[in-house]
């Protein structure tokens, strides 16, 4: 095996989760253990922090302060949405790179984030490469959207359906407490992939669920929604909808936004969330009282509720990232198999080359829908049920979290 | 003392909260234990419940589950917004209730509820008095708003307030992930008292807390929320904003009503919830990204984080409630006193005439909010901390909550 020694890079990118600070703090743990790794540095924002030579000491952190990590929300190093250009049209931004690569003698480089994060990464592998800078990059995975390609599952998805199923069990009792008629639209985010929207369904399965529940899977008809819609509230008085931010009619135009659809010819003017248009709809077919709720940031930040399976798997991709580095190991993104024993989950990590993920997005399988396309069945529990379970012993003060407090030291 | 022996009903009216069925339970369990109290009937929404003679037999439940109504948010009974009329115009509903009341032989009438509930109990009790029937008649207080009159605080406030300051903590992690501008503007419950959205003010406590706090008991200007906000987020490239639902200009006009302002001269025709419109002003204003996001239904029904004070204390008010109407008490809300011994805190019932509760309503005091009216003092802090103390054991299958099941059958 070839050791390399030098120092490590560990940024953060994209939309944060509950839970990628605890992959941040595998990383930053098991790379504070190491000796061939001589300094750990963590990126401000993400790979604009290595850009503008922004990368903090991470050894000068309190021991502490760093654990708590694993239950502090958002991206505590801080995130971006920067777009690296194709090293082949510019490559400014790599000789940067580069340049603060060798300024530090940054021989690791592990980049915590979604696809987009991964297809910087991957540039960024293939740059070194080509120049002879020897240097192991690795993709931590991290989306709430759990689309991610070759993965069981991605750290965030399992905290994040938690807070969703718990709040939609939470928004039935409240749905359902009056004798008068109620119509409840709940949007969840995920633009391409309904996982998050699903996890709704979770709630089902102790009586408290949705009614109908629509994904960016399927195409939508506002017509069968409205008539759907309709009959359940004729039969029962209520009707509790979980739908996706990213539905969009049969032409692909997206039902939030505010134009007439081609396919069913209903336009909205209104201004709002999807939830909120499509609660007047039903408020303009049914007369019922509605509510359109809107998730919004709380899904992804609600650390309150994590999943202590969630941030025990988040820790361990950072740690198998940087285990599989200094093991000679490199291009990679850490990926979760599930292994079933005794009828019992468990999860193992496995690693997905970066391109692979670069390129790909995984969706719900169609056959885990229903049939009419407002629902999703058992296979999704099955595969959902397991990626909430446990309760983590939350650090509180005063009954209030107790989030990590960085110092933040410029390494020298 | 005068023995009374007969049936008891416990009805639930108004918006639900977390901690509402705690009450409940405090009046059933203690009901049930009474050898006075020959038959412990739940009423099915409230007095609706009664007029309908609706009413569950609730010493027919399983005893595990009535435990489980501490942990369910929303009105396990079911809830209603009935406006009873006044006697003296029309006393239809009254004969009808007497009526139910004797069929039953109900001398005890419990009703959980906000300021509208305590008014229709005082009501019910003038005419029983008024006709001689002998009933002993209390309220149970409810509300996330905080509001009623005479008592320290309300059951529900805590929990709510709880939910709604963890709530902030979270989103101010997320709020700040980036290295680019962000304002999110927060819409929080309360029309005319702003107790829970000074609530927000506790995340501050430790760091994460709003920039601006806007409350319903102060003149909203539409020009000086603008200037300054633009003076934190030209300071900080961030700004955060808890708002209550109910603020208005001095004229008295609602910001979230699509009207211009005789005051300010501002007006808003976009249509979506208080947050909405406000976020889009300021993004006109600044140009940064913003999110509305409105807490809604979530911050009446988040049980998960209810706090434990407000468990025990709203158990103890339905207790007590039952324990003073078997000692001969009638016509009374039960209110709480707040006791520091040895600079603890400490809650202890007390009586209040219905009448006084019917009629008054309890804001913030002017000296608890800051001179520039956007923001709260240590007096709002040392106020609210103590009522949102404690994690309660939250009964979970699947790290989901488990929720009482009623049978609700009805008695004979």
């Amino acid at each position: 095996m070839n050791e390399l020694k030098g120092a490590c890079i560990i940024g953060q990118s994209g939309g944060p989760t509950s839970v990628i600070n605890a992959s941040a703090y595998g990383v930053i743990d098991t790379a504070l253990k190491s000796n061939l790794i001589t300094q750990v540095l963590g990126a401000e924002y993400g790979i604009r922090g290595v850009l503008a030579d922004r990368l903090f000491d991470m050894g000068l952190e309190d021991s502490h302060e760093l654990e708590l990590l694993k239950y502090t929300p958002s991206s505590a190093l801080g995130s971006c949405r920067y777009k690296i250009a194709e090293p082949s049209k510019d490559d400014t931004d790599y000789k940067r790179i580069l340049e603060v690569f060798r300024k530090h003698n940054v021989r690791y480089f592990f980049y915590n984030g979604g696809k987009d994060s991964m297809d910087t990464c991957n540039k960024i592998n293939q740059y070194m490469q080509s120049v002879g800078y020897e240097c192991r990059v690795m993709g931590v995975p991290k989306t709430i959207d759990n689309d991610l390609f070759g993965t069981d599952h991605c750290p965030g998805y399992g905290s994040a359906a938690k807070y969703i199923a718990t709040s939609m069990m939470e928004v039935y009792q409240d749905a359902h407490v009056y004798d008068t008629g109620m119509i409840v639209v709940m949007e969840i985010m995920g633009r391409h992939a309904g996982w998050l929207t699903a996890a709704a369904a979770l709630a089902s399965e102790y009586g408290a669920g949705p009614d109908l529940l629509y994904l960016p899977e399927t195409d939508f008809s506002m017509q069968k929604f409205i008539d759907s819609a309709k009959k359940i509230y004729a039969e029962t008085g209520k009707c509790l909808i979980a739908v996706s931010e990213g539905i969009h009619y049969e032409d692909g135009d997206f039902v939030s936004e505010a134009k007439k659809s081609a396919t069913d010819g209903f336009g909205h003017a209104q201004l709002g969330g999807l939830a909120t248009i499509l609660a007047e709809v039903l408020k303009e077919e049914t007369g019922a009282k509605v509510r359109g709720i809107e998730l919004n940031l709380l899904q992804r930040c609600g650390a309150h509720l994590a999943s202590k399976t969630d941030i025990e798997e988040s820790y361990m991709a950072g740690k198998a990232a940087v285990e599989n580095a200094l093991n000679g190991i490199n291009g990679r993104m850490i990926g979760f198999e599930r292994v079933i024993k005794n009828g019992r989950y468990a999860c193992k990590t496995k690693l997905i080359p970066l391109m692979e993920v670069a390129n790909a997005e995984k969706k719900i399988p169609k056959d885990w829908i229903n049939e009419t396309e407002d629902g999703v069945n058992r296979k999704f529990i099955e595969y959902a049920l397991p990626l909430i379970q446990g309760e983590p012993d939350l650090p509180k003060v005063d009954s209030l979290p107790r989030f990590a407090h960085l110092k933040k030291i410029l390494a020298k």
